[in-house]
């Protein structure tokens, strides 16, 4: 039984396969198989077991926002009246499609928030329509990523 | 030809394709094609088109850092001395691999970034010894983030 | 036909024109024809299209307010209770006369203007009994300009 | 004779003329002596008297920047080492085109910046290359203008 | 008559009697007369004139409150909800004996104020009973006069 | 013998004494006798014993700043580069006539300081010139009392 | 009798033998005696007059919270919203376990506590279950120690 | 073996025992032993196991600091120019004696102290003489806290 404090421990092929899956989730088993020299049968067999772990959270296509003409990125540090309003106004944040992420933080907001606008009227219209308009929002403090110069995993 | 400003158009058949990869990287085109109701190299054309849009970045398997032990995650914001070490300090700043955002930002921060860490004291070992020996970063504040609440990408 | 987001573009003489009215807007055409050598004819013509484009603004008689005893400018950012009531509080900023700029803005401050008074008393009273007297504005921060060292448009 | 803190007394008629060119730096003269009731001459006299006076500080077109896609208006607090460098740093700033306000202020600010840029990129080019890299800049704090509300001269 | 922006102007004999009555109220008349070179007569009317002109605000004795065991002295940030609310605040801050000094500033207070306490103890007595009790004081922020090393009026 | 830490006990006919004096320290002594109802060289004989004691600090004629035209007063305070210089521009504090107070406080800054200058413009001047010139002062925060409320010594 | 300001002075020996103490509460009074050479009833009188004096507070056996599992300890800057209820607050801030300490402090913030965790997940709860929940607490502003690198009495 | 991070479980009767020594580390086994009901032997033998588990850091004499005159506790944020100095900079503030706890935290300071002093002269000695002589240190945050209304260990 796997107790809640308890870490993984994967082995170094383990690693290679996740490597190239994190890579490209769409990469072929077989291709990764020849790579790590083992067969398509035994990756099968570590990737169900690594599933079963709770690793692997899933697999996902990656789309460029700024294709779609989503150029404005924006972190939101949001003060509330009542910290107790916590739960209720992250459930109206989740409404707002803009919002991508929510972190309950120590510091001096409540809630931080990344958002995602099509430009910077466009985030004013979220910040004054949707975001403010949630009951227990006093006050938020907008600052714009001019430039995103690292995204990634942690490295395994 | 595809100006620098120009936002690309997709119709509804290509949102219902692209949600269905964004759940699920893996997710076998014939099942996509059946639930579409067009033919899988209809939505291979497509996937292609969409590719050289720009708009797919990639598919990436996503791990969960927590089933790792990666427990503890912080956002810094870090003053430098001169900004004009901003390029030599985000290349320093890759070499750490905890760090997995990297921002430059309005407001009063010189560079906003997100790290992953096992636990406080790894937080506290990064901070110290890493960030904060990069030449020209002055002075760091960090926050952490107890409870990730909403992480997704945006709606399309 | 001209879309939102696309960028008037100029030639030479339009900007040669315009930065001789942009010095002095009440400059004869036949003075500015002389310098740019083209017909007076052909300028009319070359300012019709760029009012018609949107342009040119205006042209505006400028007055230095210190002559008329507005020697205190201050920078105000002001907090609202919810940023909800901000189209109500603007529509109050505009009966303040002292009150020449106001922005929407990111940072902590929900608007942020430009006040010119008389003296920093008369500035007391246009704070204390007209700014915070707006419902919804629940504090203010104030700095004065002791002196504004630039004051231009944009080059062309 | 004019000392400095003298300020200037006008009637009703002057501030109607000025009104009328404040609006409209173009307006013919003898549309403005029609509405007034006043002689063409006397008008060209009372405007004399006025420039004499210092009141009139030119006149001039003004250019509507978003229209040459100029989209991003931001506010720069500037933190200076010393704050003696003041005058330094104010004369390279003055040759960042960009920059169309400067303001020495009181608050936490040495100097107070509005500068104008195309978008969110040219904003961190002109923060990151021009006005940090001024010799005896330390920090910058920046805040964009999501909507301008109110901009206007002084009334008179 | 003297308007309210005109400037006292004083020789250099009103000056030097104004200086010694500055340094010690009670020197007699006589003896500034000896010092001055002029008749006593002559002082008086000085005097009268200078008392006329407003500028001898009157003569005080001063005390030091340390001798009498005040020897906390703090500044105090105050931040009222509405700034409406300044002259009932202001009201009731004259009440409190402690209370030396008060004062409406730019900048994030909405009133700043000196107070002279036995201890810290007596202050945080008057900062929790007494100040924070005033309706419409919302918080406040005190910082603690550990030395006071510059103590005198104005140079003349 | 009179240890530190001890506080001086004064009796009812010594605190009215000091009250009229305090209010005006030209006030006849016989005229004081009168009211308070002891003989005029009892309130002699008190008065030594209250000097010697070091409660009386001495007595100094007010003068009235703004009748010299001494209108704007602010306070600054100062970040030191190193508190170690603390003493050293305390010094040079003192040689700048428009620093009316200086104290050494908890909180944020390293020195807070009244000044009192004749308006903005002279101000910005002691800012500019005076007092970040002095060695170690690496920024100051200034913010302008529009109004003095109260001001008057600790009652008794 | 022992006024309330008079600080209690003792000799060598006194601060021997509460230092001996102070390392190890349990150490016998007879090893204590042959290392400072005099009895162990002279010890035993000696520790009777200083808990009479109030100097010795008691003895308490010291736990490492760590063994038990309490590895975050944060610190909570509490802003009430009048600090008239400071005393109602306080009363709710005893009854959570894990605040252990509570200081009315000079600055920004109300309240100034310590609380010792679990985790962050449990800091998370305290703060958003508890601390946040009590009547009048309007926001709060947390900071964790990663590493406590001093713990220890004052030195006697 | 006992891994790093388990947790010690330990049962009533552990917690019984420990709850008696917290109060008073003298109070005798024997009495321990009757009022939890077992053989003053089995105490022994689980106070031995509790000390081998770390759990019990030691026992103290607590004195009472007002006693001997320390009268002012103040919390100090501390900036260092470069966290790397942090080993050297705690190095040197462990010769503070007045330096009671030191933290390195997340938030704005670099290091957080809690210092012990006699009054508030003392506390600006130690903070100008000691700790801004430290080398590193650029700038310190003082509050004091003017009461302390809760000081306990965590209950177990």
């Amino acid at each position: 039984m796997k107790g809640q404090n308890q870490t993984l421990k994967i082995d170094g092929i383990d690693k290679e396969i996740l490597r190239n899956l994190m890579e490209d989730a769409r990469r072929p088993i077989l291709e990764i198989a020849r790579k790590v020299g083992i067969s398509g049968a035994a990756i099968h067999q570590r990737l169900r077991k690594l599933e079963a772990s709770g690793l692997i959270a899933g697999s996902k296509f990656i789309i460029d926002p700024k294709v779609l003409g989503y150029k404005t990125m924006a972190f939101v540090g949001v003060y509330l009246d009542k910290a107790v309003s916590n739960p209720k106004a992250v459930k109206q944040l989740r409404d707002i499609p803009e919002v991508i992420e929510c972190h309950y933080t120590t510091g001096n907001w409540s809630i931080f928030i990344k958002i995602l606008c099509r430009d910077n009227e466009h985030l004013m219209v979220v910040l004054n329509k949707n975001i403010q308009a949630i009951e227990g929002v006093s006050r938020t403090e907008t600052f714009i990523s001019l430039d995103q110069q690292i995204d990634r995993q942690i490295k395994i």
